[in-house]
């Protein structure tokens, strides 16, 4: 047995929540899960259908973006997974999909306003979409540039990757990610309802002003940090 | 066997109804059932997945909130039921949803209007919204508050509990009840029905009148009141 | 065995249709199916949850809406049914649903645009939309009244219930009907993807020209008349 | 056994897929699979419900569209597969449905605009709408000019069918192909996503630009060409 069996199975048990949820067409969406004390993580192979996934199908990939484990070659968008687990080291898993709502998002290059507390239990600022990347970085290489760009809106902005676990890349799609590969789809699944619900706040009424401070702490507040009393933890 | 058997499993079936009717996505929703001899009600613990609810798991609480049977604890929103419960002797079942479209409108801050005799078989009136509540309800013991909240619109509106079973609470989501847990699940999924057909007749005709009072009054009696002709009783 | 037991199975396997096509939520629609030599006609009993249904619980009804088997009550818009069948001596299949875009459309008191093929491969004009009802009709004998508003909505328009075969009541909701049952639950799916399929056209294009005639002509023709070369037949 | 046993298994096999992909309501819809090698196409029977379909039922059919084999009318839409066949040497399966939102765009009679990597996965160009077309057309042999409309506007535009695999026709749906039948349906699935995804787009922002030059031909290239490095060969 590979000494990386649980992140394969993780990233594999991620990788079917997709489909699951509505998240993905086809093959357009990936999971990663990392483990830390071996410096690497597993990820979806490259363009295999869901219904023939395995856990043993799972590449595993250092967070130098090489491949360490696996004969299929892994996803395309190994190279951002990659990226993101070297410079933020606190997340254990990404996913990456385009979701129908937040895609329509990230193609309008507009970040989606909190306006409600189903919102704000998962974070408590706008869902940031970063710009288009610049010419030289898609002609480049250009998957692990969309890493920088991801971190660097995330500097621009001054929010921490702890508090918001989502992103949407302008023109292309969402990212989401978390302590572990199971909270990152969790958090694409949020994303794709809160996105449904901003557009249509904004049918229903075009000057619909956003949440208020003091219910975007509540609310956070009720699920995060030291005070919070949603679940059972 | 618990003294509260009987509202336990009322809660546990009309908990299992959100996700099969879609009103809900994750844990994003909670039931309750009441009874008024016991002075009690049973409600979903707080975070746990529908997959592992059980009739065993849903925790009684009285009509001030205090927990009375139960090891896990009760939904975050469980200060907002006993409020309901407490104020409004008649009603033995609430429902608390992020349903897509019903929450679209109450984060756009906007009463549904009564378009058809759909909304008008189940109430006469544009099913209301509850404004945001005040910072220093928000700050103090908010889920406690939310069911002031909603109590005092009803009263600034003249509305009463009893003839019109549902509200949005604005930037939030929807509540409803009825004389059952069964018969609040129903509302919620009403209330969403109506809340998207709300909308795609808005962006049919911007100016689509309201329905006449020779229709609401009809549809309403004739599956309300003395002359009811609609159902089996 | 009952003298109707054809037209009890027929209405049972079309109202079980219903929410199989997605048209009903809960108890918001019935089909009936007439025998016309024996003056009657079979429908859903009022307000019985499609699980529960049975060919059995079935209600035979005449063409003046009096029952004449059964011993539920048939449902709420049973007169609606008996003058349509009294009045047009070739159908022997009536629908009613609250289907989600069919229903906005109605709410909306708009008639339904001849946008494209899909459209005219069922029927050549705009889908009529019946205006609400006068005060005097709804507050007399209303379901009753329901089905003359139809009627003479068709007259109005010089429109033929045999080659237009769907209305919607204005403020309320779908009819549909046809040779059969079956053809009539077939044309309110086809209603609603069509009524879906509209909006999302003006969405697109607020100023979309209607189906020019020759389109109009060709499609219909494919399908209906003696050149019909769709199908087997 | 059929010396067309392959093509009609491939037919069957696909047309299966489109209820499964949600792209067509009943019989709206049609997929044939070409063998070159012996000039023919198995294609769907016309009107036959998918449920009712078999691999003996499809009907096989020559490039200048003449049954060769089967005793089933083919569908209604034969001479168009079989004017593409004819004319474009390099395809083999050729699909068509009223699928909801690419059919919403052709009843527009709108190109859908290229706003995002999706789109820019499969093509990289808008997805082209040709004109409704000339009475004379549509009164002589329709489905034949409808062949000669997709190819014409393919040759007015300038592109090349190899590259843009899919083709709106204004006021009716859409069609697309490729190397197999599988890949034709594949081709329809993408097709309605991006439909979809660029209406929100719009709707989210009326002045969404379009994809720039580099994003367009980096995501066409990940998935095409020599440099291809998605999927696994």
């Amino acid at each position: 047995m590979s000494k990386y069996q649980t992140i394969k199975e993780q990233a594999y048990e991620a990788n079917m929540q997709l489909p699951q949820l509505n998240l993905v067409l086809f093959t357009f969406g990936n999971v990663s899960a990392a483990d830390r004390d071996q410096g690497v993580f597993a990820i979806k192979p490259s363009g295999v259908p869901y219904e023939q996934l395995s856990v043993e199908k799972m590449v595993i990939v250092d967070f130098d973006g090489h491949t360490v484990e696996g004969s299929l070659r892994p996803s395309s968008d190994t190279q951002t997974h990659a990226v993101l687990y070297k410079n933020w080291a606190d997340i254990n898993g990404i996913v990456h999909t385009h979701s129908t709502y937040a895609t329509a998002w990230a193609q309008a290059q507009t970040a989606i306003p909190i306006f409600g507390t189903t919102h704000a239990d998962h974070l408590t600022v706008d869902i940031p979409c970063a710009p288009p990347m610049a010419d030289e970085m898609i002609k480049g290489n250009y998957e692990y540039e969309t890493g920088f760009q991801i971190i660097n809106h995330f500097t621009e902005l001054g929010l921490s990757h702890k508090e918001v676990e989502m992103i949407l890349v302008g023109n292309h799609a969402p990212f989401t990610w978390g302590k572990t590969a199971e909270k990152a789809v969790y958090n694409s699944a949020v994303l794709e309802a809160v996105a449904q619900m901003a557009l249509l706040t904004r049918q229903i009424n075009p000057q619909a002003p956003k949440l208020k401070d003091s219910l975007i702490q509540k609310h956070f507040e009720r699920k995060h940090g030291a005070g919070a009393y949603y679940g059972q933890e």
